[in-house]
């Protein structure tokens, strides 16, 4: 049981510390530096993911008690959250944190940025994502398809939850997959164009998954993606507006963040790629005249984006680039309905996935 | 039914203007005027709502042309979605409006703020809100609880949906209740705290239904709240974070807001009550220590609120509005998790509720 696990490896850092205090050696942790110096592109592996270099924290050393004390604070805080089998968000463990040390006017934390470290921290010491700690991030997002799913006793059909779908929980670590029957899965950055989709039972006609978040995708949504992917093997098809944001999106599910590069064999998906839309569609559907011109941010992102490791030698996403900037315009997933209103699901979605006009 | 009622309503729309032009009478709409000279709060019904004042919008007036084909061209949208029985996006009505009128160089609708104004002139001369439109706002939010619904030929139970719950439809016109069993509703504005409301299960052992989306409510759950409580007589309490932010959420539920002032009696709440988070849990429940000093920004809004006319010569409000200024800071939901892992399901709200302690 990886719970277990994550709880076995929680008491393995207390009893090190309680080892460490009865040989009279200073307390310390050993947490890998999470700075952009010690993450790297594996180039192998096709993700972001951290180096090797380590750093000691001790409890006796006046510019690492505080930290040392916030890591073993959360450490405790994830145990008794396992073992009382409740969850809180990232905020709400902040307050069970914060408080003030008895005798002084000290607060073990003062700012969420400090306990959110401290649980980065943990999740780098235990090697389990943070869900696992059951330390949850934002809820958001809907899916729909052919899956059955066993959540907290209740069996779920993911095809018989009328307009609404199921609500992606933040974290999805304890679903049972029952029956899944797709052959790919496409998530998209936008709940209207879910809703569309889901109106026209694409799912059904394709055979697949659709899920959404809003925007950047919720660390709920990226499990729900990678566990689906990994134990049924589901290709991910991403589709975003076409813009640098959009691609963003597209990045970060398929090669990792490097906010969160440790946690890239949990989160990303490097197989992972863009259906839309692309420079290509702009012309080819008469999207032209649908162009919101780049501002001056849109043109700075884009360029940063295009020297990105994993894209600077990708020549089709050069080629996107560059095309992106001659148009110097991006479009929204929403234009496409100025082509019916089934467009998408009729004509773009089935073209794309039957000829495999996918960005790598 | 009210999907033929709203087709009718707008073929009554196209017809009138046809026989206009029949009859040599210059085509125009009459809209009600949406300014705030033209909205008043209503003491007796305890809502803001649109006075009378009307004008006449004319095809023949070069001021008014402009705006007059819009209206109508986002009549034609909704009578075809209504039709095909499909839905679409604020966005997506925009991108479907917009297009050059053939042999000129002018589009119909350049901005989405020209489209979304057609479409709430047309909820101003129909009558009915843009969702019997088949225009959709904002997907998000979920809901559980002992109640079981028929949407779109599937059952859905509220009740049996995991860690998830239902996500919320931004449409739920057409969902019927086949069941419910209830004795009022909590909405919340944080996603954080329905998980950790679900996770105790507080629907089973308060008889609620809970409900949240995050941040001001969608209208798709603010219809939902509407619906049940006039259906089912389910009083609606609202959990939001101690701030002026907060308060205006729970202002919005209960009295509508300015801006769909003339859809406040399908959207507003009259009754509905505030349960927390006041200023006096701040003493009573220890949260002192997390207040969150005021800023500026939010002084400005504290005084803003406290002299709206519904709160004006509301006593109790005005001493919640002076305890808050005077503790000069804010706090939020999340804090008390510092009172213990389910401090908020077994003793805050089953405290409040017992002693209906609501702020009316």
């Amino acid at each position: 049981m990886s719970k277990d696990n994550t709880k076995k490896k929680l008491e393995k850092l207390g009893k090190d510390l309680v080892n460490q205090i009865g040989n009279k050696i200073n307390p310390h942790v050993e947490v890998p530096i999470r700075a952009l110096s010690n993450i790297h592109f594996n180039k192998q592996k096709r993700m972001l993911e951290m180096k090797s270099a380590k750093s000691k924290r001790f409890f006796f050393n006046v510019a690492h008690v505080r930290k040392f004390v916030q890591t073993t604070e959360a450490a405790a805080v994830a145990k008794e959250l396992l073992e009382a089998d409740k969850h809180l968000s990232l905020r709400q463990t902040f307050y069970k944190i914060k408080r003030t040390i008895p005798g002084t006017n000290i607060n073990i934390v003062d700012e969420q940025s400090e306990s959110n470290e401290a649980i980065e921290d943990l999740e780098l010491i235990t090697g389990s994502p943070r869900e696992k700690l059951n330390i949850n991030a934002n809820k958001n997002g809907s899916v729909a398809g052919k899956v059955v799913v066993e959540d907290r006793g209740d069996t779920i059909d993911w095809s018989r939850l009328g307009s609404g779908g199921w609500a992606i929980p933040s974290n999805v670590e304890n679903i049972k997959f029952k029956k899944v029957n797709a052959k790919f899965i496409i998530y998209m950055e936008k709940a209207a164009e879910w809703e569309t989709l889901h109106e026209d039972r694409i799912w059904e006609k394709l055979n697949c998954i659709i899920m959404c978040s809003q925007g950047q995708a919720t660390r709920g949504v990226r499990r729900l993606l990678k566990r689906l992917h990994d134990e049924f093997k589901l290709p991910v098809y991403v589709l975003v507006d076409g813009d640098p944001w959009g691609v963003y999106i597209y990045s970060v599910i398929k090669y990792g963040s490097i906010s969160l590069a440790h946690m890239s064999d949990s989160l990303a998906i490097p197989s992972a790629r863009l259906i839309g839309l692309t420079a290509d569609d702009v012309e080819k559907y008469g999207l032209k005249r649908h162009l919101i011109k780049f501002k001056d941010i849109d043109k700075k992102r884009i360029k940063q984006i295009s020297n990105y490791e994993w894209f600077r030698d990708n020549k089709p996403w050069q080629r996107q680039f560059t095309k992106w900037k001659k148009l110097n315009g991006k479009v929204e997933l929403a234009a496409l309905t100025a082509n019916g209103l089934s467009f998408m699901s009729q004509t773009y979605l089935p073209e794309k996935i039957k000829k495999k006009e996918f960005l790598d």
